[in-house]
This record gives C-alpha cells, structure tokens and sequence, in this order.
C-alpha cells in the first residue's frame, strides 16, 4: 500500500555508543537507524567454534526488545565477500557472515541490510538460503546496490553509448541475486542515489523492483538561499517515485547540516509532491495495490450484494453504456423512418405496446409509435435497465424494456424495482439463463455486461451466443465487439505473491503459476508494449461448412467457434527478467462509445475492473534485442472454458500452462 | 532393460483390410504391424461434432481386443498439421487429430505414431498434453523423425561444413517437443534411418534419447550374392546400437523381397553381433539399466546381510585391497629395517605381539618381529580382515588385526570368524563406532572402506577424521586419497525417472530433482568431459590458526574441515539438453593400487558401485559453444552432510538445489 507518511532512518557507518545513537536519531524524529552488527571494538577469532572467550559484538542488552525489533536495521560487515576467489577467504568469509546473521535472528532485527559488489552471489545466496531454513522470524534482507556503477563507467569512458552499462550493472547484481534466492518477498533492494541520475527507462525498471528504501547521501544536498539543505528538483522526483513504491527513505554520510533539517526536508517534499487528482481509481485502488484476488465467475456462482453494491457505484461504465443505448436507440428511428413503419415482425410488438400506454400520459413519445424492444441479459439489480430508460428518455425514444436475470436474489430486487421505481414505464423481469430464456417479441437491441478484467473471461461470448435467438436479425448487441489485451511484464512481487498464495502446499504452487489473477499493480514494470490477444464480435457471425452454407445447432442458432489462438511477438528493449503478463480489455459498445482497461486508453474514472496478471512458472531472462513470443489458447469443452499459454524466447520455452484446464477454468 | 530379442513390426503405407495384413505380418513372424487409423474409404466431415452419421474409421470389432492391445501401433494421419500458420486450418486438423486420438483411446492401443515435421509443435504438444490428462490408458506416444532433413539438406548445399545443420534438424525437431511434452516418460522416438549415415557424436547424441523404434526402410536393403536382402556394415551398426538401447525394428516401404527375408536378416544380424565379453559389470548390471536407487547410508543405518553378500562377491575390489595393504607392509618393514626396531610406541605392541605367537608355528614370520598393527574401520562381515591376512601371508608379515565394526549384526559374524577362521591368526574384533572407540597400541595401517558411489557421499572423510586418533603418528590410510567426479549429461529418461519416482505428490517431485541417485545409467549422452569435484586425504592435514599453529578439537585430534565449493566449467561442442549429472568417484588406496569407477578409467570388473545421477530441477538447452558452469557445494552441520549445487548457462541459471539439505542429506 502506499505510504500516507514518509519514513526516515539515519544511517550510522560506526556506532560505538548504540543507545546514543539510537537516541540521537529518535530525538530528530527518524523513525529507524541502520547500524553496522558488529561494535568495532571487537575482532573476531577465525573459526566460528573456535577457542575466543566472550562475545564478537555488543550485549543485546543495551537496548529494549522493542527497540531491537523495530528501530534498528543491521548492517552485515562490509568487507564480507562470501564469493571471494580464495576458497580458504571465501570459507571464513562465510563462517563471519553466518555468525553475524546468526546474531540477527538472535535479536529479531526487522531488516538486515547487505550490500551487494558483484554479480557473483552464489555462496552469498546459499548463505542466506540456509538462514532462511532455519529461521523462523519474519526478518527482511535489503541488499543495497549503487544506482550507479563509477567502476563500469569508468572502464567505458570512451564509448559513450556504452555508458548504459554502468547504469545496467548494479541492476544485473540485484536481480541475479534476487533470482538466486527464488525471487524470495522476504528480500527487497535498496538503492544509493547517485549525483548523476539514470534514463527513465533505467529508473522505470527499478520501480518494477521490491524497493524497500533508497539511499539519498548527504553530499547529494546542497545549501539554498536560507542555508538549509536541499536536493535537485530531478533528484527530488526520483526520491518521490520511489517512496510512492513504498520506499523508505535513508539519510546517510557525513553531516553537513543538522540531521534535523534533512528530515524536515524530505517532509516538506512529500508533502507538496504535485496533486494526483481526484482520479476515482486511485482512491478506490487505495490498500488493494498489488494484492491478489481469483477472477469472479459470475455465471457459475451468483453475485452477492456486496459486489452488486460495488460494480453499481462505478461513475463511468453506466454514463457509457447509456450512451451507447442511445444511440442505438437514435440509428433505430433513423432506419425505421427510412424503411416506413411496416415491418414483419412488428405486429404483436403493438399489440403489447398498446397495454403499455396506459398511464404513460407525461410520456412525450408519440401514441402510436411501435416501442423498441430492448433486452438487457444479465441484468442485476438493474443499473443497465435504469441506463436503458435514461437514454429512452433522452432520445425520446418509447421502449420496452425485458430485463433477464439468472440470480434469484437479483431477481427480488428487480421485481421490487418493477413495482416502486418502474411502475410508469414498460419493464418486464424474465427470471432464468439467457441461454435458456425464450420470448416474443425478439429484441431490436441486447444490453448486457458480462465481461471480466480480461474480456471474455467471464464468458461474455458464449452467454451472448446461447442467447443469440433472442435477438431480431439485423438488431444491435451492446457490446458490439470486445478484445483482451496483454503486455509482458516484469514483477518479482506479483509473481511472488501468486506463487505463496498457498504456502507450504506445492501443488498449489503449480496450479496458482497457472492461473489468472486480478489485482491492482503497482509494484511491475511493463517490458514491452501492450498488444491484442482475443477479440469477438456480436452478433457472432456463425461458421459455414465447406460449400458456404451457414451452420446451425439444434435450435438453429448459428454456430459459433469462441475458440482461439494467439501467436504474438515482442522485441526486448532493455535488459530483464519477464514474470508473466499485465491483462486488459477494451469494449466496442456501440457508435463510439467504448469503454476500456488497456492503460493507454483507459476509460477516465472507471473503477468496475482491476488489470488481471497471468504469471508464468518459470521467469525469464530476457536480453535487449531478444525476442518473446507467447501463444495464448482459449480452450472450449462442452462444460468449462479455460485458457492455456506458453511463451519463448530464443532456444528457452516454458512449460504450457494450463494444460486441458487442470489448474484454472471456467465453467459453462 | 536390453532385450535379448529383437523385435520387428512391419509398416503398412494403408491397410485396407487390417485383418489380412496382420494375419500376413504375423505369419512372418513379425511381432507387430503399424497402420494408419483412418481407413481410406472414409471421408470426414469438417466438424467433429457436425453432421454426417456414421463413424471416420473402421469398426473395432474386426480384430479381437489382446490384437488391438498388443499387435497394433497406429498411425495418425501424415498430413495433419495442428500448427498450420492458417487458423482456420489449424483448428481443423486439430479437431480431426483429437478425433483420431479419441478413438485409439477408445481401442486401447499400445502405441500411436505421430511424424514431426518441424519445430512448430506448441500446438500438437497441447493437443496431447489434453488427450494424456484425459485418458488413462497407458498408451505410448511414439513420434517419429527422419535421421536427414533433405530439406536443409538441399538449402545448405553450398557451405560444407554447414551440412550438419540437416543432421542436427530433426533432433531439434524431436527435442523441442519432448521439451514441450515435460520431457514425459510416455513419448518415445522413431528414427528413419537415411542411407547416408551421421557422425558417431550425432549417433551417440540419439543413443541419450528415449529412442522406441527405428524404422529401416527397405530401399536401404541391397541384394547379396545369394539374392536375399542385407544392409551395409554400417547401417547394421547403427540398427544394432539402436537396438542395444530397447529400440525394436520397423521395416518399411516396397517389398522388394519376400518380407521375412527382411526378418530374418535382421535377427542374423542381432544374433551375430560381436560377442562383449565377460564384464562381470555387464552381467550383474542386467535388468537394473536406468532404474534408480537412493543411496545406501551405512552410517546411519545398519546394512542388511542381503548387502554385505552382494559387496563382498565384487572380484576386483578386494584384490585391489588386498595389493595396497601388501605394498603398505612392504614399505613399513622397509622403513623399520632402515629406522632398526627402536620405536617410542613400540612396547606395549611387543608384549601384545609375545602373545599372539603362541599356535603360530607354521608362520614363516621371524620370531623376534614386532607385529604391524593394521585396523581395518567397517569391517563389516570380515572381506578387509580377510584381504590384510592374505597380504600379510603374501609379505611374510606379522599383523596383528584389530576389526573396529559398529553394526551388531556383522560384529556377531566377525567373532564367530574370529573363533572359526581365524583361530590361529591375531585377531581382534572391537564393536563400536570408530569416531568414539580408544584403544592402544594405535594402528600403523587403518583399512577402510566407506566410499560411496560419489566417493565421499558415504562420509568416509567424517569416519576417518573421527577415527584419527587410532592411527600412529606418520602411519598409513587406505584408502589415500579419494575424489568425486561428475559429467554434464542429457538423459530425458533418468530425469523423468527421478522426477515420477512418487508420482502425484508434487512436494514430493521437488524433493526428488533436490536428490541423488544410484543408478546403472544406460540411455544418457555426455555432454561434456567428466570433472574432479571433490578431493579428501588421508590422514587428513589439520587446519591452522592465524599464527600456523595446528589446531585440534577437545580429543587433541586435528581440525579439519570437509565443507567443499567447487566451480567447474564445460564448453558445450554440440546443441544439447541438460538434465543433470553423471557422478562417478576414483581413489588412490596406496602406492599406484587405485579403484575407479569413473569411465575412462573403471576398474575392469567391479561392480561394488554403479555410478550417481545428480538431476537438476529445470533442463537446461545448451547450444554448440555455450558455456556450462556448475557450482556444488559440501555443507556440513553437527548432525548432517549435504550437497547444495547451481547450473549457470549464460544468463540463464538453475535454482539453487537443496538449500540447508532440506530434499536429501546424510546423517552422522
């Protein structure tokens, strides 16, 4: 969740005096310290079994449990190199790291903060496995890395467009070592601004990554007119970015200033950080960021009132669709002013629209109009039947309205609707499965909304089919077409979270790696454009057989095929590591109405639809220039929809997700 | 397991009446037919669920059910693409290849044939993935490839050594979707064999592949002298080492001859193949080929008598031993005719040694002589006593033999030896664990032997190191010196063997590619070269302090550290499939006296040992000219051993395997 507050430590390189320090720190109102675990008064002998007396480091008496358990973030030694060249190094280098994190756990600090130099942590990342196994307190790793790399840049100070790498590096070391601890939600990085600042797109894929702080050095402040310290306005925009992710903020190096003024100056820039606006999503996003939830499956099990209650709420869905019934309702006149009134189907249309004028006396529609028929399937509590009478209203326009609903309880509240709200106007409530539901007269236009965070998911195409025979030929389905979109994304966090979603139990790691996920995120990095998977189109065309005659069911509905198969492809732009997709949709209803969750064109306000995100089990390394290819499925069987995908990357392939539905599905 | 016959089946382009053809095959003696599965005559319409009435194919009632079980491999229909790039093509020869599949469901055949063409097998490799979750009938999937694709054959014509390319091909093809299909034990592979035959590299690369066939097409058959039908020396080579991994015989195509002329040929062939000789490894290892074990942990548990008989048939191993302690005698009494007698540690030996020469008349041994003490640790039911009593009798040597075994079943058989056997030899039986019994006079020779199949895995260096106190100071340790080696290798099988050993408990799968494993490996290819991981001395060489001061524990026995990290790297010289490695251990017992069973230098018939199968839990595919690098650690704790190891190719890296020995370890 994002921060209300900003948070501030103080970074201490030695602290002789713990308490002192520790008191100095809380007294300038920063919320933590990080200090160094080891007192720098005592050496330490060279095995950890071995023969000294007494402890390695300060008594864990100095301070109060509290205080150990929420103020302090340690600082494992420095010099530390469990992945020294020297084996005989690397063994005590590592036998000291381990008493050092064994003293950790010992206290129960929140945070243990290491940094890291190289790309080589493969001892260091064991190292921590182990801990991790015999550790049963909620501890974090932070491992620190420059923003910068001044050894890389160095080195290519001469190709300038090489200069990217210096920037690349510290980014390879976190993400090699947070793929060697299993891309773990217990490790988070932490980064140490740098007076020269990276490209956006260097700065973006950071965001994408579990920031747990940034490091901003006192030498990045400069004085102004008042002699109080400040930063740069692009340094000050990078601290913001970071801390909108959740970062914390580290105060480090020597102190030109008094510590005070730093804080208060990181205060003041959070405080007056430009104004996001009263966008509704990000209010109502607000404590749902990156957490994850199944997609509905609102034709299997019946909505509860709660959710009604929600999607119901949403400023912008209903305005569009009432739009959209418009004008349909609008190109209705049109064509029948064109066409005459004479029209096959349309007698006892009349018949029933004369019963109907009774009492629709301050109605301005002419008397002897034949009504329009307008079907809403799926209707609920009746928000598009409401849309349906504004846009009649306004068009004036006189319509029958046939509201369809499957769930008894909604069905109450219709009726209910029907008697108090609707009792002027001409609505009628059909209980039962639009599949199933038969009704004179057929329907000029079909409302409905049944689509999920990605399109069909909800199975908006094969209700709309089942349904298709109540519908004149030639009449208007609102929606018109849908599409499902997707963009590779890079998220350690969301694929984490995905993966515990049921700790301790591996086959439901397996199957929560092939499922779709709705969830708000925050915490990812988009690594390449988003792109059209899936689109259909209503009324569906049907299938012809091989001499083009149109195919038909048992009931003569044509037949349709909402199978699917998707082949798409991206080139990699920066170096990554790819966890799944970022999932969309966007809706044609009619005219131009549209309303849409692809972040491009999303729909301004609209708050009915979180993005869904489609992991993959395993993550992959990506390179700039490489190309991903994924295949997504949409698989049909007579009871149960459900997708399957597998995606590429040069000679590399994941396993197919998904396989004839085992982990993931959708049921008719 | 390697069959003694060979079995052939013959291949029919169409069978119109399937009833005759196989009454012909059989009456040739051929132990199957293939056969496609669609009958000509039949036509299909364009949906499965569409329209015509009548079935696709021919009634099953036509041949009896142990037929269709057993006798019939079919044929999917040659033409069906799945992965056509047209959508509309695509989804029709699926739905015709599902119906083709249901129905060899339906008759419940052996094997169902399907041929690659390509690369592009995303969706076929679905199809089946659905039709395995959905079918329980054990069916086997057999895809078949050509040796030669003419195709890149013909389009590399010009670049010489670019004709690889059209060898490497097919492979690709096979690999790609066996990668696809989960590296699933239920697919197999059918070679053609081409009339121009690959290097011995490609040919050793098929031989690691679950090959289930080769088809040998009878164009590939010239006539002998005699008029009867015969293949090249070359190509009854490459049938034969097919042959040798399980691959049965399918002849094909025009019958130039009578087809069991065909037949017999191939049995004369297999018959007179070259004779291998009496390997005592090859006979013992009979029938347990691939098949996988866990490792024995003869510390933590008692062996069975079972066990010991098997150890101790092994011919080669203890005449091995049996030299070195005669070499070990050798050189004491050398070094003690150098020294003359005078000895500080001597004394209580000669009052020991005055002892045991009663009943010893008949030994050629001087008088006078202080005897050798030699301690034999493990001495099980007696095999090393038995082997340092011969060496002594060969050297003309006075031993006195003290038998340190911890297993009370084996110490009662050691006494009743003692008693028995041995009366009128020196011998003493110790019970008790070597790491915890004292005794005097100390050893100038301790036998051992604790290895397991990767050398150390048994925990010899932690027996030996506990027992160092019984060893005089400058005396002698057999084994010397021990070391572990491993090699890169691509076996499908062994890792679909590890990852199903304890089917449906996917806790479990993890576990089991976290584990190594003993196994006669038969249907795997080396990648690479075999490497030295590990090495251990004895005695061992303690560890120092800072100052070079010896260190020792609380028995005064020297400090040593057996915890290992080594790094190994391979250049890959062909693209290949990494599944994990071969492990293999060799040991200096003394002076030149080695056992090994690493292959380039096996010990000539001993079979104590088949090697380990180290997996690793993702595939890794390596190209020509990639970069293997692999890290395996030895941890230890007070209680445990473990192993812990990473793969890195590239950018692309395994997890870490067995964080904290949380899958596998060896108990102290």
């Amino acid at each position: 969740m994002a921060q209300q507050e900003i948070s501030c430590g103080l970074d201490y390189i030695t602290a002789p005096d713990l308490q002192a320090c520790l008191s100095e720190a809380l007294h300038a109102n920063y919320a933590f310290i990080v200090s160094p675990i080891i007192h720098p008064r005592f050496r330490r002998p060279i095995l950890p079994s071995g023969g000294t007396v007494g402890g390695f480091t300060r008594s864990d008496m100095i301070l109060s449990p509290q205080d150990w358990n929420s103020r302090i973030v340690g600082k494992l030694s420095e010099y530390l190199d469990p992945d020294a060249p020297s084996p005989i190094v690397r063994q005590r280098h590592e036998d000291s790291l381990n008493e050092e994190l064994s003293y950790c756990r010992g206290l129960g600090l929140p945070a243990v903060m290491l940094s890291l130099h190289s790309k080589y942590t493969n001892n260091l990342a064991r190292t921590l496995h182990t801990y991790f196994e015999t550790s049963h307190h909620p501890t974090l790793i932070w491992a620190s890395v420059p923003m910068l790399c001044h050894k890389t840049l160095k080195a290519n100070i001469d190709i300038d467009n090489e200069n990217d790498d210096a920037w690349n590096e510290p980014w390879h070391w976190w993400t090699k070592f947070h793929e060697r601890m299993g891309w773990d939600k217990r490790i988070g990085v932490v980064i140490e601004m740098s007076a020269d600042l990276p490209s956006q797109d260097i700065l973006k894929r950071w965001l994408g990554e579990p920031i747990r702080a940034i490091i901003v050095p006192t030498s990045l402040f400069h004085n102004n007119r008042k002699g109080y310290p400040v930063l740069s306005r692009a340094h000050q925009q990078v601290v913001l970015s970071m801390v909108e992710h959740d970062a914390q903020v580290i105060v480090s190096g020597a102190r030109r200033s008094n510590i005070e003024y730093y804080l208060q100056y990181l205060y003041r820039v959070w405080k007056r950080r430009p104004y996001i606006g009263d966008d509704p999503m990000l209010s109502y996003a607000k404590g749902w960021e990156d957490y994850l939830q199944t997609p509905l499956q609102p034709l299997a099990d019946n909505l509860d009132t709660h959710t009604y209650n929600v999607f119901e709420k949403d400023p912008v869905k209903y305005d569009q669709y009432q739009k959209a019934i418009a004008q349909a309702l609008t190109d209705i006149h049109k064509k029948r002013k064109g066409e005459g009134i004479d029209d096959h189907q349309s007698d006892s249309c009349i018949i029933e629209a004369k019963k109907c004028e009774v009492g629709q006396g301050d109605n301005t529609v002419k008397e002897n109009e034949r009504p329009i028929t307008v079907m809403v399937l799926g209707a609920g509590r009746g928000p598009l039947v409401r849309a349906t009478l504004n846009a009649a209203d306004i068009t004036n326009s006189k319509v029958k309205v046939i509201a369809v609903e499957k769930n008894p309880c909604a069905v109450v509240v219709l009726a209910a609707q029907v008697r108090e709200v609707w009792r002027d106007r001409d609505v009628i409530v059909i209980p039962g499965d639009m599949r199933q539901v038969n009704f004179s007269p057929k329907a000029d236009i079909i409302v409905s909304e049944l689509l999920g965070s990605w399109g069909d998911n909800e199975l908006s195409p094969e209700c709309l089919d089942g349904a298709a025979g109540l519908l004149k030929s030639g009449g208007i389905s609102i929606p018109r077409e849908y599409s499902s979109y997707v963009a590779p994304i890079s998220s350690p966090r969301l694929w984490a979270a995905a993966r515990a979603a049921s700790p301790g139990n591996s086959a439901q790691i397996e199957k929560n790696l092939e499922t779709l996920w709705v969830v708000y995120m925050q915490n990812k990095h988009d690594i390449a454009e988003t792109k059209c998977v899936f689109t259909f189109d209503h009324p569906a065309k049907g299938m012809k057989n091989y001499e083009g005659q149109d195919l038909t069911d048992y009931r003569g509905l044509p037949m349709t095929d909402n199978r699917r198969c998707t082949t798409l492809t991206w080139e990699v732009e920066q170096d990554n590591v790819m966890h799944g997709f970022g999932g969309y949709f966007d809706c044609l209803l009619y005219g131009k109405e549209m309303i849409s969750i692809v972040p491009s064109t999303h729909s301004p306000g609209m708050i009915s639809w979180f993005p869904i995100f489609i992991p993959i089990k395993t993550p992959l390394r990506v390179m700039k220039g490489d190309k991903i290819k994924a295949i997504f499925w949409r698989c049909v069987s007579a009871r149960r929809v459900w997708y399957e995908w597998i995606v590429e990357v040069g000679v590399h392939t994941t396993p197919l997700h998904n396989p004839n539905g085992r982990s993931s599905e959708m049921l008719l």
